[in-house]
């Protein structure tokens, strides 16, 4: 028996994706896609511009899109909205549909950092969906919001968890060099991007600072508690279709050779037992003296996989190393599928 | 009276520019270029793949390419010559025109870090000078080999020096976003870095972890010693033109606010007084959020100048700032014309 | 005595090349900047996304906006109004500007092809100014709407004009590769255009089709004859930043050899003795194989040089050849300005 | 039964390709991995740089390198080789490979344009084939040389091929938009093509024009009759990865509406009834104004279709549209591989 899923923000970027990941998934049924005004009532392909390397989903091609609106009644059977939305609009709608009873898993920044608000990683923090009860208990609703964190962050915290399991992290110092698709289809013109780099990301920087800590933080006593280290963050655009490039310099508690980092990285791999569908190894290594790159490696898992390389000594840091993520897919709509998937495995 | 100077190595990328910065120089005759044995005979615009967006320079088009020979006769006359061969060439070559009688500017990596060879950022350690002393005695010439650094190092010890100077450094972190440029014509095929990233540059993080280090240390006792600070290095490629871009992250011994730091980087002039011709003011602070940036910023002083913004705080250093520099001139050909200005004008 | 001046949407891409040529412009003096009411009231350089690489003439950082509206007192003094507007709103505000007295060389499309307007390449067919007359007797106004072509027709018509003279033209056919600049700052997204082309340029086609055989055509009986000639157009977009570059193919009605095409081009000069100060030599001819390209060749004639190359045989066309614009300088604000300067030398 | 088939130039960007395409196919069994004396003796994976977006095929990897000589015992049992040589080397070689009995399909052009040296594009010109008799006799060799034409006339001749015969054709003129991949790894270097288009490539022009007449023509009384149309071309590249685009006009014999093109176009599918492995439908169309376009359209049938769309009247020729097709696999290694399934099924 499949559970029935709905799409908010479906013609977008990101929407585009979730549709890709969920149009024949083996645990959830799309039935609704749901999206502005101006589109509903008209076709997804009609009033979709398309902008996959894939053509559309055959079944996804023709279903008509709704209005984002829990009460409307193509919404009556779902039980799981993935959220695509902009964070000014999620923050209003989401709350509508959780109050409706749905489970809204989001891409959204809305509510991540909120203290009854789930920012899950599955692999590296699923103990926090137990912030649940205290949320319905807070806002007296049976749905739930449950957020996966900003794609630069998903990249970093996946590589620095078993680090931080075995040796211990103090610092944590790292630059960024994200893909144009992380701004959305219209987010970078070409005249900004083309033969240069912007060295800026509205709020990434902090995004990155504050997610981190709660991510690799613990949930106790009802309460999350920040994880104990110092991470200082610059983010940079590129001119990459896909693939957000991190540079990554980690200082340990207990000082270790890069042997032992690439070690702890390469066996990672907590939720193997749940066989979800969307699970790839969580982390890949290579060991040329070139790679990660975004175009050669960013679809290693079906892009589900950090692909992360040049693990090496630093004079001041303990290892540095490049962590390679497809920002669209492990960074967004991946993120959020995941974690609908290992919710209804283990917590549902 | 102006003095006669030849181009090593003139028809390559770096040579190409060196041609820009001579070709009407106030203190210098552009009188004998050279290249290979290919070239040798040839008429410049014809031996020369010429990629520049300004023409070739009118009294170059017709000079006739010399041999790399310091004998050959047309470098009787020639006091200066400029160094833009491949390392491995320049190791036998610029030994050759120095044991010559020549004065070499090379930008070359072959002997940047000998311990008679200064290694010279005109605005930063122009004393370094005095070891020449101990070179043409060690070496028994009377001529003289002296080298700029890596572009990549360029960039960052300008901006770091007035940071030392005022306030001390401890621990310096940065990750580069390098043009392609800085890997000579043919260096990086286009299939290699359209929509890509490449984490790596053969030497280049060892270049600049060694280079800076002696460029901002002390020159004592006929020696050079090492500044005393860490700094740990990532470098990229990314698909730019020209303009290497850096984040960099600076722990200072004072603590001081981003207000302080800019306001030294931006009073940093120290060669004002001498009225070099290729001199532009060493560091030009933007305070938009969103600068500097490769393509609209490289130009800046007629590519001499870095320029510097995003200087804001840091969780674990004291500040982080984004340097921009335009590799090709103030990292390579300008870097050797401005030390040549400058000795002229005062060591000679 | 200079001409006061002002630019109607000042703020967006070809606004901003508007003022770089007008900020220290021998005959006219630049006193009024205009924009839309978001940006009207605040400086310049405040209200302005610059991204050219030379930074904002210091004489124009502090002006302030003005409203788009003749009856701004700002305008009182002003005679001339170059119009960057978007279409839409052109077809409104030049009419309003042209009742209020002023002449108007505007780029945009809205009133081109109106029998009573000027489109205007002084090169090529300045003799068509004279329907001003017609034009000031049918609208009721002592102002003027004079217009320039859509850039890539520029390129076209400007190497078609001596080709036509010597030889006549029965057929031309042409297929576009156009920079990303053309669709302003925004119009084409880096998701859209980062390896990749897309051959498509909405109304683009039409537009060289028909303005091309105005301009080439004749003026007589105070009416427009099209040009006697049929013409044939592709249009597509490619990843470049500024410079249009075209594959032409023509066939003449007297048969002739590409070193005679060559030549008529090298020697067209029509407007030599004018000594306008936005002038270059109209077409300047590369004789290498792989020229002209846009990244090295746009600049030619500082953006005011059509640049062809490659000019040869072709099995059903008399010549095929290819051209290069810079498009928002040739084909856009400098063709407004050249427009302007002929008009007063010539014709005022 | 499978055959052995070996791959000579198995190293290179299209000897990759070729593995991809060879690795698991149902007919094929690759055996033998032939590349330069350098590379001889090594696995293949630490030969090569293998620079495709999918990892190298587990069964390839550790496959050793064989020098490229047809004495050598590894191709004792290989009946067929596909050829990604150099022309230069190509034509010393694949002659070598014939005369050992090998049948040799080749991508190189040392042999195309050869009377007795079938070019095929299966779906076109598969009667072609017939004159291998004629090359057997003339060569005195039981082995065969089989061509398949440059990248980008198999683009052109493969929609040309159904308005031929329906509607006859008079005049083809072509401009083309060439991906950087068709120039092999090294070809283009980033200086070259960022921000940039290169107006020529190297006997491209010539090819086209030669080899779209010898696969439209006929082969009757033992020799090939070329088409009777005239044929002229332009040839750019452009910076894009993969999927060169091709701007068509058509002059028909039979004048005919852009519909009834799409319609022969749409229905073109000849080679239905022998089930090759790496055939899909020739020709897609895509009826958007803005399609096709290389980054989102090269993977059509998995890169083995050509992809149509803009359809449409021009004043001169009866219609224009353009084509996109993937030059690395239906343009290169794809094109052979499906020439050697046609040929085992039908012809052997």
């Amino acid at each position: 028996m499949k559970i029935n899923v709905g799409v908010l923000g479906a013609t977008g970027s990101v929407g585009q994706r979730f549709i890709q990941l969920l149009a024949e998934h083996p645990m959830f049924d799309l039935t609704v896609l749901a999206a502005s005004e101006r589109s509903a009532g008209k076709k997804y392909s009609e009033a979709t511009y398309w902008h996959q390397s894939e053509p559309i989903p055959e079944n996804v091609r023709d279903m008509i899109i709704k209005p984002t609106d829990p009460n409307d009644e193509s919404f009556e059977d779902v039980d799981i909205v993935f959220s695509a939305l902009p964070s000014d609009l999620a923050k209003k709608v989401e709350l509508e549909f959780a109050k409706n009873g749905k489970l809204v898993f989001s891409n959204a920044s809305a509510y991540r950092m909120e203290g009854d608000v789930p920012l899950i990683v599955p692999e590296v923090n699923h103990h926090h969906f137990k912030v649940l009860n205290i949320q319905r208990e807070n806002r007296k609703w049976d749905g739930a919001i449950i957020t996966n964190p900003n794609c630069s962050t998903i990249c970093a915290v996946i590589t620095l968890k078993p680090i931080m399991d075995s040796f211990g992290i103090d610092l944590v110092n790292i630059t960024t060099m994200q893909a144009v698709s992380g701004a959305g289809y219209n987010g970078v013109s070409s005249m900004a991007i083309l033969d240069n780099v912007i060295p800026y990301i509205k709020n990434e920087e902090e995004k990155m600072q504050t997610e981190s800590l709660k991510i690799l933080g613990d949930y106790e006593d009802n309460e999350f508690k920040n994880a104990n280290f110092k991470i200082g963050v610059s983010c940079n655009r590129v001119p990459v279709i896909d693939g957000h490039t991190e540079s990554i310099f980690v200082k340990t508690k207990i000082e270790v050779e890069p042997e032992e980092i690439i070690k702890v990285m390469d066996n990672f791999d907590p939720l193997k037992e749940y066989n979800l569908p969307t699970y790839a190894k969580p982390i890949v290594i290579r060991y040329e003296e070139d790679r990660p790159q975004p175009r050669l490696d960013r679809n290693t898992g079906d892009g589900m996989s950090i692909v992360v390389g040049r693990v090496r000594k630093d004079p001041i840091f303990t290892v540095k190393y490049t962590a390679l993520e497809h920002n669209t897919i492990r960074g967004a709509a991946g993120a959020s599928v995941i974690n609908a998937e290992l919710f209804v495995k283990k917590y549902l």
